[in-house]
């Protein structure tokens, strides 16, 4: 097996971009990626997206997007695995290359959610989730995810307030992103005392709904400084992981198994350990996430994550810097793209290239991206070389 | 890179099945590809799916089917590409096994697409085309190809008897197979005089919808007779292309180049040249598409596949026989499913497992499966081992 490296990223403002379209937004992500590597070829595409098809009405993305990248014969993979579809492109772009089959491949994703309204939009999300039981019932994300944080109150005694603690911590990193979706400051009154979405989960506890893009550039290690001009990161371990769709045939609702999974190959993959990550970004789509994910990837005991987030040992300048980016939470969630903006966000720290939020000396770094109340999740372990 | 066999395949029947739902089809295509291996572990899993989000209000697929088959915490990727997905999700699996990172892979692929009346599922497959441009015009499949054969007639004399003769042949296989949604004989004065669906295609010009899966498990070819109980057939050659989305921006509608891209790769990397191929199985989604799929993989010259099928070169018994098991055409075409179920025609045409239909001293055959109006193209080229 080759080994793969990142050289290149690229990434859109998240938000709500009336005047881009779904295609705008890969392409301009894309040039960005493309641009910021020197590389003068691609070999093949990888597009993550989670539903293009009920977003915008439009499937066959592979050879669409190719074609509006100028970039046609060449081979293009479309994969799909909810929110953690970005996840999933950046490990098939990885086989591209670890197998020998292409050398240079763009890893691009994208979500174009606000052509439809707030109600077709929920739907679409909700069809992350198992449509014969929980969708059926009328189950949307914030009820699965309430039951989630419910059932890690009750077991760990995880209070609101350190809920909150994660918007706070997430929307002062955003602050300092221009590509962020609500780069604005928060406190934490301001969170408790939000409208109530789905109790105990207010307004300030959700990531919203984005349009966006992320990509990056992979090639093989051995020749990343030759076929590029950026510093080379190089993709250490990659885990990928699945659990039971419905939240109601997990054995506990307050554990991400698909995270803790995929982040146990990852390490393995990697010869790295949990004390060895300098920065990281996990999917914080609520509040609850974030503490969940930050536990199931090892930075906490289980029923601690709660506790650290309010400490600020998850803030920039803390023990483990998560979500420097301002997360999904207040940089935007533009679905199918998130788990590339996640890679991007980490390449540059590593690179040096983060600006007001750079992570000082980071050199490790670690992405958690994962779909639907967990049923897949995606870790990569990223290392400057 | 390693060198891929499979050793397992399964397939449901093709129909209006009112009594399976999309993950019943995966789960029967999955377990009887697993018996057919003798295989007691997967690595990993990859999904080929169109447009279950239209179809059947459900994405995340990748775990969903993991679940329902008892394989959690495995690995699962769903890759789309219109009605090339399970061509993709072939070479998806490819890659699993040829960077060393699966041993055993299930590639499935499914779809279920009488859950919605007839114009729901219009609208769905012509998401398979240039929302923006063709789409949004009004234009669907049937009128896409009906342009692409006025194209064909014009340039090389094609003709509606050539096309009826694809239809005829094609259902001729399909009576000789349990699986097939048609499996009725018909004449050519049946396709010319049937009902007008776009000039110059009528109805029986046109493959059917269905509800149907197909799956097969890959491993590393030098393992295969260890690990599988059934004879295995090597993936000798891979090719993978695409092109514009939108018909209008192409040089000539009667040629297929994503298609004659794809073949012309999978030849090279086979070391095969199309006088190897024993059999075949092409996309003839509508009459005229096998007619332009069998020039554009090399069968026959451009503007010769009309007077070839007519001549009977294509038949079971003839040159190059192709679509053995009915085709699209009498088979069925549940979009996502079908490049997996062309493979699964190959496969045990090679192993000499397809009855009436089978073509004797097959030992070497061919794959080509597209999406939309050829946008993306995947060519296998098999053989026994």
């Amino acid at each position: 097996m080759r080994d793969v490296a990142i050289i290149g990223v690229g990434v859109t403002k998240c938000g709500e971009l009336w005047d881009k379209s779904l295609r705008d937004l890969y392409v301009e992500a894309a040039l960005k990626a493309i641009r910021d590597s020197g590389v003068d070829r691609l070999d093949s595409m990888v597009v993550g997206c989670m539903s293009s098809g009920l977003f915008v009405g439009q499937e066959h993305l592979a050879p669409l997007l190719a074609d509006y990248l100028g970039q046609c014969p060449i081979p293009s993979t479309r994969v799909e695995s909810a929110c953690a579809s970005g996840g999933v492109a950046m490990r098939t772009g990885f086989l591209e290359v670890a197998s020998g089959v292409s050398d240079v491949v763009l890893v691009g994703a994208v979500e174009k959610m606000t052509d439809v309204g707030g109600d077709e939009a929920t739907y679409a999300l909700a069809t992350a989730a198992d449509q014969e039981w929980e969708g059926f019932s009328g189950v949307t994300f914030p009820g699965l995810y309430a039951m989630m944080a419910v059932s890690h109150m009750e077991q760990y005694g995880t209070t609101r307030e350190q809920m909150a603690a994660v918007a706070v911590k997430n929307h002062e990193s955003g602050s300092k992103n221009p590509n962020a979706q609500f780069p604005i400051r928060i406190t934490i009154d301001d969170v408790l005392n939000s409208v109530k979405v789905a109790d105990p989960l207010r307004i300030l506890d959700c990531s919203p709904i984005s349009d966006g893009a992320a990509a990056a550039i992979l090639c093989p290690a051995d020749v990343a400084s030759q076929l590029g001009k950026k510093q080379p990161v190089k993709i250490l371990g990659i885990g990928h992981g699945t659990d039971t769709i419905a939240l109601h045939s997990r054995e506990n609702l307050a554990e991400l198994a698909s995270a803790g999974r995929a982040a146990q190959k990852a390490y393995e993959m990697a010869g790295k350990k949990p004390a060895d990550i300098d920065v990281a970004e996990v999917h914080d789509c609520f509040t609850i996430s974030e503490i969940m994910a930050t536990e199931a990837v090892g930075f906490f005991e289980k029923g601690k994550g709660g506790p650290a987030v309010e400490a600020g040992e998850s803030a920039i300048g803390g023990r483990i810097p998560v979500n420097p980016s301002g997360g999904l939470k207040s940089k935007g969630h533009p679905v199918g793209a998130t788990g590339v903006a996640q890679v991007v966000e980490i390449v540059e720290q590593l690179c040096g290239e983060s600006g007001e939020r750079q992570v000082q000396g980071a050199r490790t770094g670690l992405t958690q991206n994962m779909g639907g109340t967990g049923a897949s999740s995606v870790v990569h372990i990223l290392e400057a070389m």
